[in-house]
């Protein structure tokens, strides 16, 4: 039998997709100073919170998203407890994805791959389409983990440059590269949950490239856009991704409860959207 | 006596410039399987190597910088090895520019912020634009360190999106709004070493702003027009930056003898063309 980590990243996101019933990502958006205080006097603190959130939520999700810059900023520790996260999240089958948003010309960019690959072994990664093809090419060698380029996001700064453009908005541009580029079939689009009018659109250019939605809950997304309009006509393929409200649900003894009861809740009710979709 | 690590990074850059006549900065692009063998069977020879090219170039430069992808995919120990070379270079007294491109939303962005500044403790950064002002606004909080925002690079790509625009080119667009969201003055661009008209223009846009120019070398940058052109009427806040040529310009033991020459031939001919422009 082919382990899942050895499938090409689709087919291992299919999977999870299929097995858990979910479009449900949980972002891991590490934060010591929101975690129940118990973790705070032991070791290793960021490992042993994320493994209780992950036991808790591991029948609900089709991939769980770690994003490094909130590992990076704790120091060499953080990394550490990033690396083991990522192992663990793997010995239960299910995607990691590191969020990293690199980019840089070519040799640069080849590093970048390498560790976000290799180093941190993750299943699938974001980047960061700036500096155009080439440093977007090494991460795609890597044949069967995922890429995921940045497209539109969801923040107020989306329309200094991504929605700027006479004829088209540089984010299509963006898309229709990363079509083109997509020779491995290892690519896909971040798409901050924003209108149902933006995702749909995305979606038909994207046609079957799985499309990362960040930005539910804590940031405000619209959870039924992404739900209606971001998977695929099979009602695959969109990883819709939600952090602190999930995660930070509950302070008390329960909040791994707590944690699985939100998580559950956003399941279904994407759920009811994609099956109405 | 104000220290120099306490100085806005403009004045801290302008103080290098001045004391060693220099607008060469140093790429600390580090590849084990390039330095000199004698370090492999040593402690530490990531951080070992970079301290002999610093001691024998530190009078020729304005700055060193440090890509951080080149450490990263060394994993833990490469980011311990690139945060006591960057203790190093400040004990030295010049300024250590981390190039890490990072760039998110909000909160994910400072934590980024947090990570260069605190935790590698570097003088300065680079970030990539994409993702718009709110994406750059908490590496601007950082107010005596330098934001080197991504505006036109000279890899093959740079067509893909940076000279796109019907009116105006993306990369102008970042220019303009990069000066817009300059308030605290540590704002800075990223410029590769292309043709004269194009730095002409940037420099033109930029006014006193610092401009950090890679590419030079290796990359098949043009040196001239980086000189000529880059720096300000005053001759100055241009950071040109040169790696591999320079660092693995010998491979036997008088390698450092060979990185200080090759430094000193550069700062040169920079100088020529600076003080003719």
């Amino acid at each position: 039998m082919v382990k899942l980590t050895d499938m090409k990243f689709v087919d291992y996101l299919d999977s999870t997709t299929k097995k858990n019933d979910s479009l449900l990502c949980v972002g891991l958006d590490i934060d010591l100073s929101r975690i129940p205080h118990t973790f705070l006097n032991k070791e290793d603190p960021i490992f042993n919170f994320n493994k209780e959130i992950i036991l808790a939520t591991k029948e609900l999700v089709c991939a769980y998203k770690l994003n490094i810059a909130f590992y990076e900023m704790y120091g060499i520790y953080g990394l550490e407890a990033l690396k083991r996260t990522i192992e663990y999240i793997q010995e239960e089958e299910i995607p990691a994805i590191l969020d990293a948003k690199r980019g840089d010309i070519g040799n640069s960019s080849l590093a970048y791959a390498k560790a976000v690959f290799e180093v941190y072994k993750a299943d699938a990664t974001t980047v960061n389409p700036y500096l155009g093809y080439d440093s977007i090419e090494p991460f795609i060698e890597f044949r069967n983990k995922g890429v995921f380029v940045l497209c539109l996001t969801s923040n107020p700064g989306r329309y200094d440059f991504q929605t700027r453009g006479e004829k088209e908005p540089l984010y299509k541009v963006v898309a229709k590269r990363v079509k083109e580029l997509n020779k491995n079939k290892n690519l896909g689009l971040v798409v901050g949950a924003t209108n149902p009018e933006e995702i749909k659109g995305i979606r038909a250019m994207a046609e079957d490239m799985p499309i990362l939605i960040p930005g539910i809950g804590a940031q405000g997304g619209n959870l039924e856009a992404a739900a209606k309009y971001g998977p695929t006509k099979n009602g695959t393929r969109a990883i819709i991704s939600v952090s602190r409200s999930i995660i930070y649900a509950g302070k008390g003894e329960d909040f791994a409860g707590q944690a699985k009861a939100e998580a559950r809740k956003l399941k279904d009710m994407i759920n009811q959207y994609r099956r109405t979709g």
